[in-house]
């Protein structure tokens, strides 16, 4: 995608003529989750990203009342530019909305986070297979009993995604991946599921389950639903953030996130 | 240095019997950069950081109120266990201290930032050269012409270090520090000062001037410097800096901090 393409895609989101998920949308471009909060509860959520930057990798993070991600992608609004929206009322969801205009206050500070989907395009440059893509689902996701270091009213454990990797080929992902820290980068844990508290991989708490063939060892990366979880268990009067699958596109490239 | 005799050199520090510069104490633990604020200023901070990580690599940042850094030293206080303070109001130097208990209140931030002792040892095991150790100066800092993204009132130019490299092993220090983006990581320019706004290397701003001999290259780091620059520039009502090379010995060995 050129940036011209981008910037109309933009605007048809803009718009309100594109709701659908972002994936395939401007390949090579990074994609980002979104959480927005206000008032001390920004502050506190920056110190948690700070202090859990595997689940929590910041892309930018806006001034108070700024829906301008100046870093990444300084011709957008946060309030506009995401196909769909979440709002939470106390960890409740309440409503689902294209458009969040309405609800923007001059105290919200909106966090752009990494995702995943800028690793796995490496993975698969890299001739490393990623087997949710290849059945057609999504990735499988689980809650560990790693705990996150708290901040303020934020804590809980930390969300894991699984790929089932050759065993051949479990170092080649760790390098791979570890190029990208700002998208969740290298895995938090390579096999054992049970060590951090995952009894049976065929059953995720998100995503759906894949097959890990003979040969394959389960590795774990840290996962982009961490921060919306832990968010969502604090009960902020008012939390908005993209539906599941409807990121924000962002200018950077994903070779503009790599370390080398 | 064992665990013991940092935790006995950190006691004599409380107890005021340290009070000297840290440079070669400790060898191999990870010395940390002071900058504590209060309020909102906190949080601009922080932004500030997240978005300038190469001057401004955050080590840790505590809870408002809270004097111990729990990620990197969970056993310190902030307010005693630095050998020597800068105490500044409105931007002003208006007193150098060993203690800092009397000036703590519930809604002071203390931010812990990388320094460069952590990558010149990388350079040293390295194989390669670093000329102000050598003469046993300085290293000389200048501000360059690279502007800092703002936030909030944190706003100026980046202090960058030189250190001159021979050719044949500028892409080696390139790779070396890369390794270490929580202290400073990989060079910001290399080459031409005069592109970043150094008319004279022989006049540094800070530190002491060095030699730079047939066949090197300037090689320019971003400096710990800047964030005390662009802190002091932004005149808190009062702000707590450690005193030039009176630093935070962490808990964390340098190697906790390279990437791989």
């Amino acid at each position: 995608m050129r940036d011209l393409e981008l910037e109309e895609y933009r605007l048809r989101v803009r718009e309100g003529l594109e709701t659908g998920v972002t994936a395939g949308v401007a390949p090579g471009r990074v994609q980002a989750n979104l959480v927005i909060l206000k008032g001390d509860l920004a502050f506190d959520f920056l110190r948690f990203c700070q202090r859990n930057p595997k689940p929590c990798p910041v892309l930018d993070v806006t001034d108070p009342g700024d829906p301008v991600p100046r870093l990444v992608a300084p011709e957008a609004d946060l309030r506009t530019d995401l196909p769909r929206y979440r709002i939470y009322e106390r960890g409740e969801l309440v409503d689902e909305v294209t458009d969040v205009r309405h609800l923007w206050t001059k105290d919200m500070v909106a966090f752009l986070l990494g995702c995943s989907f800028t690793f796995e395009r490496a993975l698969l440059e890299a001739g490393i297979p990623v087997r949710h893509q290849e059945c057609g689902c999504n990735v499988p996701m689980y809650r560990s009993n790693i705990q996150c270091v708290p901040a303020g009213a934020f804590r809980g454990p930390m969300v894991v995604s699984m790929r089932p990797i050759p065993a051949s080929q479990v170092a080649r992902a760790v390098q791979v991946t570890s190029r990208f820290p700002a998208a969740h980068g290298a895995p938090v844990h390579v096999g054992d599921p049970v060590a951090i508290g995952i009894e049976d991989l065929a059953r995720p708490e998100y995503g759906d389950a894949v097959e890990v063939r003979e040969g394959e060892v389960p590795v774990f990366w840290a996962c982009g639903v961490t921060p919306q979880a832990v968010a969502a268990s604090a009960r902020p009067p008012l939390m908005i953030t993209h539906s599941p699958g409807h990121m924000f596109i962002t200018d950077l490239r994903d070779s503009d996130l790599a370390l080398f």
